[in-house]
Order: structure tokens, then C-alpha cells, then sequence
């Protein structure tokens, strides 16, 4: 771990991770559910404009709007349902002196745009939980089951709130799992967001893909690409080139030399 | 070429090629237009039966139903709405003694249940032509339009005709451009075709993909497997080992001596 920056306000059994790319950290805790790669992705696939306003939904402890204040000047707003989320990614953003660019807001996507109006946004970008309501084990943690499950609205519900808090033209991006990638591209069609970018996350070359993501854009006209694979492992096992850019930007070992 | 078959019967301009697997050959002419290699990956991603029905519509020169054989036992029939590619394909079939197996039809899709019955199909196979109607090149050969413009019904025709023709629970298997990735999941489930396995091809490891393989069933439930992708070439500009096998078959080089 490296230094800690003035900012960090820890509560109990919180620790503060390092996001090994432009300094920046991160609260996380064993008792919610901690960010993973599928975050990253999608914080460096995102289509974000260079400056204007951008949103992330189902923030969980900021670690994508955090990410992407490396891409972008933007003002970056994440929404957050679970309270005890949302507190720690305020701390998460304090820890980064981010306050004047990144904020957090605890609230329901649902109802979001009546706090802020509709079409607010350049760009909305979204990790949701990708199984239905109601499957998988339901005796785990509360703060698990609300970062895995639909709980709060399903998938449809999560488009149509990226729907309508994106500008006309605006970007909408999102990761998911595959297996929903039918589902997905319905309600994306149903609230006005044509899919222009699809890439597909395999976890070897040989391998299934194990997550998608996805790029629409408000009004936008029907004509997708789909974009080279992402291989996640080389055949040593070993993290592939590209991979290790996105997750370690400037601070991958043979570019510290190089990097400012 | 090989030892041209006692059964082949040419008209001028045309040749008879070498399927390069099986012994296969099929009669090809530069006035029209020629299998490319979407038909060989189609014929060798599609879900078949061991026996039972299989249709391919738009089959051309029947390189797919030709093909198909070498993988099932299935009773297949062919259906080109052009004559001179319909006579081409049963001159095909003689060709490669196929006569028992494969059938070609000269008809339209948008009306070939009316000869045969509905839901008779344990598999349907398709190569559509890949642009819509009016776009592209409006000076080619009337041929090459009618096999790459969607001259006699659009792409929702043809999905249509897949779901009248393949029984419940039947395989319908597509490839076409992963630009109309969209347009073809929108239609496919209007007609009760659930996409099950989904698989892109790009020509190499860093290029988009210009191509999709898509297999559905009738009356599928929604969940979709997105297969490893399909890299045609290798660093070496050379065809992968996958292809390789795809392709070639029993007649790759290395494997001609354990080969029956």
C-alpha cells in the first residue's frame, strides 16, 4: 500500500486500496461488495466527451467515476442506492481530492431525474447487477445481494433511466453478461439507444465470453461494430499487453521511466 | 483439380471446383456469383441433426447443402430463387453422387411452405444476401445483385420464413454482417427464434469483426452462449489452425495419412 493522502476518513474494518493508475485509491470493505475488472473496462470503454457532464449509475463505491477522471474534464456525477456505498465512495472522492469534480449522490435511479432533470447528461455509464431478481443464493449479505441482484428494477428500468437522463446524441455505456445480451439489446432498441460499439471479454481465446460491453447512443442510427475480442489472459496466464495498459495506465513498471 | 466426376455435366464458363475436403466439387462460373468462405464457416457452425430434415434457403450453387452432408445423414433440401444458380446446384449434386441426399428447389422463401408444409424442418441454414435492397453498386451483373442485395425480401422476410419452415425446438443457423447485429436479433425473436450460440468472426486478433454466426432455436428459452472468437488469419498472415481444420477437413496435408 502507499502513502495515505490527508483525506482518508477509514471506518472499521474499511481499508484504503491502491488503483495502481494515476495515484489514485480507493474505501473498499469485506462487507460490501468490492469493485472488479468488469468496473475498469468499462470506466476506459466509455465513450465520454472531453469536457460537459457525465453520470455513472449503480456507483457502488465510486471506483468507475474515480477511474474516469483520468479520460475526461467532465463533471461526473454517480448515483448510489445503498447508503453505506454512497458514504464510502463521498470518502473514496475526498481520498482523491475529486470534491470539484466527482459527486455522489445516494438516491434511486428510478427516480433520478426528478432531482435533475432529463437529457441532463453527455454520457451515462453503467455496472448493474446482472442476475434477475430472485436467483442465486439468497442467504448471502444484504450489501452483496443489492450489488448482484435486481433488486431495485431490473434490467429494463436501468435503461430507461439511462434514457432519459442522456442528451439526444449522448452515450450510453454499460457492461453485462452475455448470456443477457438479447435482453439487453431489446430494451436498448425499446428506450431510443442504438448500439454502436459491442465488445466481447473472454477470458482466454479459447474461452466463452464472460462479459460484454456496450456503447448506444440516444436517437442514434442502427448500424453496430463489433470490436476485436478483449482477451483477457495470454496463453502463459499471464495478464495480455492491452489489458495491462487499461488496468495500469501509467503506472505499469516499464513506463514509470516515461511517465510524468 | 482432381479426376473430374463421370456425373459432371458443365455448360460454357463453368468450372468445376475442388471443395478441398471429402472429395467434394462443385461447379462454379465467374458470371456468378461464387461461395465464399461465409458458406464453409456456416456449413460447419450450424447446430444439425444426425438424421431428420434440413433446409438451406438462398443456396446458391448448393455449396452448404454439399457441404452439410459430411456432417449428417439428414435428408437436405436447398432453395434458390435464381434458375441458372438452382440448375448449377443440381448439376452439383450429381456431380458429388449426392442426388439421395441433397434436393434443390427452384423457388421463392417467402412462399416455399406452401409446397412443403410448415414446422417440417429439424434444422434451416441461411446465407442471405448481406445488403439491403438499393444500397451498393447499382451496375453489376443482375447475378451478383440478386446474391448480395436483398432483392426478393428483406432480412425480416427471410428470418420469417426460417421460423414457418423449422419445427418448435429446431435449429435455424445464420451468418451475416455484425453491422445488422441488431436489426437481425430484433427480427429473429419477433419470429420466436431465441439466439442460443452467437460467434463473431474477425480476420485477425486486432480487427473488428466482419462477420456473425448466429444459431437460434424455435421457441427457445432467452439465454445466448457467446462463443470464442473466430480469427481467420495468425501473425504470420497464415489461416489459424481452426480454420485450417474447418476448411480442409479430412483433406488437410498432415492428416492425409490417417484419413480413410
Amino acid at each position: 500500500m502507499t502513502l495515505v493522502s490527508k483525506n482518508v476518513n477509514l471506518l472499521p474494518n474499511e481499508r484504503l486500496d491502491d488503483l495502481l493508475t494515476y495515484d489514485l485509491h480507493i474505501i473498499q470493505s469485506r462487507e460490501v461488495f468490492s469493485f472488479s475488472m468488469d468496473a475498469v473496462l468499462l470506466a476506459r470503454f466509455a465513450g465520454l466527451p472531453p469536457r460537459g457532464r457525465v453520470l455513472d449509475l449503480c456507483t457502488g463505491n465510486g471506483v468507475i467515476p474515480i477511474l474516469m477522471t483520468t479520460r475526461t474534464n467532465a463533471i461526473i456525477d454517480g448515483v448510489e442506492i445503498q447508503p453505506r456505498l454512497a458514504d464510502m465512495a463521498r470518502r473514496s472522492v475526498e481520498a482523491n481530492e475529486l470534491e470539484e469534480q466527482v459527486h455522489i449522490y445516494e438516491g434511486d435511479l428510478r427516480n433520478f431525474h426528478e432531482q435533475v432533470g432529463r437529457g441532463i447528461y453527455d454520457a451515462v455509464t453503467v455496472n448493474p447487477p446482472y442476475m434477475p431478481a430472485g436467483s442465486g443464493d439468497q442467504n448471502e449479505n444484504e450489501h452483496f445481494a443489492m450489488a448482484r441482484h435486481e433488486r431495485n428494477g431490473g434490467l429494463d428500468d436501468i435503461v430507461a433511466a439511462c434514457a432519459r437522463l442522456v442528451r439526444t446524441g449522448g452515450r450510453v455505456s454499460m457492461v453485462h453478461r452475455p448470456s443477457r445480451l438479447i435482453e439487453i439489446m431489446e430494451s436498448l432498441r425499446k428506450w431510443k439507444l442504438e448500439p454502436k460499439r459491442i465488445r466481447f471479454v473472454h477470458p482466454h481465446a479459447e474461452a466463452e465470453a464472460n462479459m460484454v460491453l456496450i456503447e448506444a447512443a440516444r436517437d442514434g442510427k442502427p448500424e453496430v461494430r463489433l470490436l476485436p475480442p478483449l482477451i483477457v489472459y495470454n496463453e502463459q496466464r499471464q495478464y495480455n499487453e492491452e489489458l495491462m495498459n487499461m488496468y495500469y495506465g501509467d503506472r505499469r513498471p516499464e513506463m514509470r521511466e516515461t511517465s510524468s
